[in-house]
């Protein structure tokens, strides 16, 4: 849409590289298995110094995230081909996931979560055991909930080239500084802490890998569109890796500015005020740059601005995070229109007029930034508010 | 192309049912796994009187051939989206079973196979062990090749209403009737041969389930085409069950159909006489039957008939597998036209003109009798080949 020449260019993009990436990591299992030999049902002593039984349950949890990767790709395949209702599609990613969490009760079932001490003190005993509660069920409805949110919420913050793949890029960077800490670490010793970790890696590091080099095609401007395939399945990567990995809390830290582009955007997605069918930015011939779009409240079609929310409109203009036009009325001064609450909006009203590489890299290291803070935060505060740092002593939760 | 009104049918429909088998599968994992009580590593004692270590290989040998199947099921819809060239489609079967074939690698790595005993006797010793000779890498290439040609296979003997469906569900009884033979003579009270077989029909009850709704819809007049995805899932599902539970040998047995229709077919896949663009039989509108189709050996365009396989063409007339047209040319007479070679133009000859649903019941009825004549021998027989029945002593090969 914000080209000169308005070229054809190929949708669904997203699925080359996503099939590339799951037959990738069917080809990893040996590597990543055999060295613990051959699983005989006994114990194996094998050359590389292995002991103990085959770690099956490894094996089949790594499965099981393949089969709800599959799955994702399959569905969004199905969304991209026959245009999903919007409210449908919504939740295709709670039916992908549905292997993923069966092998997860089958092999684990452990639904306790940490909380901070300060709420645990002022808690009952029969409901929490030391520093943890149990969430039985509702544990699984939070993990299902988890894997819903990051594909949506990639799919939500999208809209300018590069962007969709970007974002997962960035992710998947912090994910991965993330597990680096704790490998060097060493987990503080801690066995099971390690090994999550190092299953964390070995599925971001091939996705990193192809994602990358699927931006070279998606960057401004952009060759190939990814599609909601990629959307879902990136978002379903994190989703897996941060269930698997029982980090489900920490990954959404990673998903901030996702969370804000959402919470942004809710007034005009649940229509308290106007919108419009497209939010994009408006892309300007002349000088080939991106400019804020608005919501018109004058003129036929358009829904007015409800009076009773100029207070807010006004405090967010100061507060820079929304940029109207106004017009003189008699004695007092009327909203005509109002930016589109987006991220991508308002990263325009922070910069002004930005080309769209430059505007998808800014969002970029914003993203970025956030991230890195979070991670920081993640691991000097949450000790002082769990009483511990779990990266030292961790719950047994893999084989 | 065998209606009198060409109606416009939605093609690729076999895509449904194929995800709703997937599914399906997916939801069966805790019915089939929890009676072993929820796997925490170590020997789990549960009300159902279950003792042992949780069967993990067995699970992850599940997940393992879902996830071949979602493959075949995902390659399958990108073959019918993009018509992928023939010669490449034929080895897509062989990148779906790769998840299946290392699993199995890593879990039995069982390469051996039982030979009959008079061959047996005549092999050195180095090489056989007892009545099995161990194929090493060479049987995972046998594997390969086993899903490699299920699929191909079922795809191949098509295009009459019904019969891509048709002929699964002939093969799913047999397979189901050879189970159900293992369970009700418990297997000889071998838990491995009853356990993998219990595995087989967990896969083929709920297949049977779909393909037979499918046929609703399938059988003539047709209302929906299945398209290459329900070829090559369904073959997939043959290939899984019988790799996984070690009896590919048997399921041979029951593609004899196919692999008649293949050879039958040779001579013209293969250009040793001319092969027309559709070899599908001719529908009249007069009648509303199906006549053969012919090759036309005569006029500009077509390639004349070698007079080398004169003597064949005759002979293969009067064993009534082929039906010639002949035409008195000076003394002698030459062949002008001779049927197609598919065993639906065999079936035809024999049958005389014959309409769709009629013909493709006939096709399935020889198919079962032939399957069933099999399924007889290979329990009679074999005994006798093999020194024993191994329904009644069987290698160890499942956890």
């Amino acid at each position: 849409m914000s080209k000169i020449d308005h070229p054809v260019i190929p949708e669904t993009m997203g699925l080359i590289p996503a099939i590339t990436y799951l037959f990738l990591m069917f080809t990893f299992i040996p590597f990543m298995f055999l060295k613990y030999g051959v699983d005989n049902g006994t114990e194996t002593h094998n050359s590389n110094g292995f002991k103990g039984l085959f770690p099956n349950s490894k094996l089949s949890t790594y499965l099981s995230c393949l089969l709800s990767l599959e799955s994702m790709i399959l569905l969004g395949l199905l969304d991209d081909l026959f245009d999903i209702r919007w409210r449908h599609k919504f939740f295709l990613p709670s039916i992908a996931c549905i292997p993923m969490l069966i092998v997860y009760y089958i092999h684990f079932n452990k639904t306790s979560v940490l909380i901070p001490r300060f709420v645990a003190k002022r808690l009952p005993d029969y409901i929490i055991s030391g520093n943890s509660i149990d969430l039985g069920w509702l544990y699984y409805v939070y993990m299902g909930s988890v894997s819903i949110f990051c594909p949506n919420s990639v799919n939500i913050l999208a809209g300018i080239n590069g962007l969709e793949v970007g974002q997962t890029i960035v992710i998947t960077v912090l994910l991965l500084m993330n597990d680096l800490y704790y490998l060097a670490v060493g987990a503080g010793g801690n066995a099971d802490a390690y090994s999550i970790h190092m299953f964390s890696v070995c599925f971001l590091i091939p996705f990193l890998g192809i994602s990358t080099s699927l931006l070279q095609y998606n960057w401004f401007p952009s060759r190939v569109f990814v599609g909601d395939t990629w959307c879902y399945f990136s978002g379903m990567v994190f989703a897996v890796v941060g269930i698997s990995g029982h980090f489900a809390k920490t990954l959404m830290l990673f998903f901030i500015p996702q969370i804000f582009n959402f919470i942004y955007s809710a007034p005009q997605l649940f229509g308290i005020i106007a919108c419009p069918r497209h939010r994009l930015p408006k892309f300007n011939k002349e000088d080939g740059l991106l400019y804020n779009s608005y919501t018109e409240y004058e003129g036929e079609g358009n829904k007015p601005l409800n009076l009773k929310l100029y207070p807010i409109m006004n405090l967010l203009e100061k507060l820079k995070l929304i940029s109207l036009v106004k017009k003189q009325k008699g004695d007092k001064e009327i909203i005509i229109k109002s930016s589109n609450l987006t991220l991508i909006n308002l990263t325009i009203i922070w910069t002004g007029p930005i080309r769209e590489d430059k505007l998808c890299l800014t969002i970029m290291i914003m993203q970025f930034a956030v991230g890195l803070t979070m991670l920081i935060l993640r691991h000097s505060l949450a000790p002082m508010l769990f009483g511990f740092d779990n990266s030292w002593t961790m719950l047994n939760r893999f084989y």
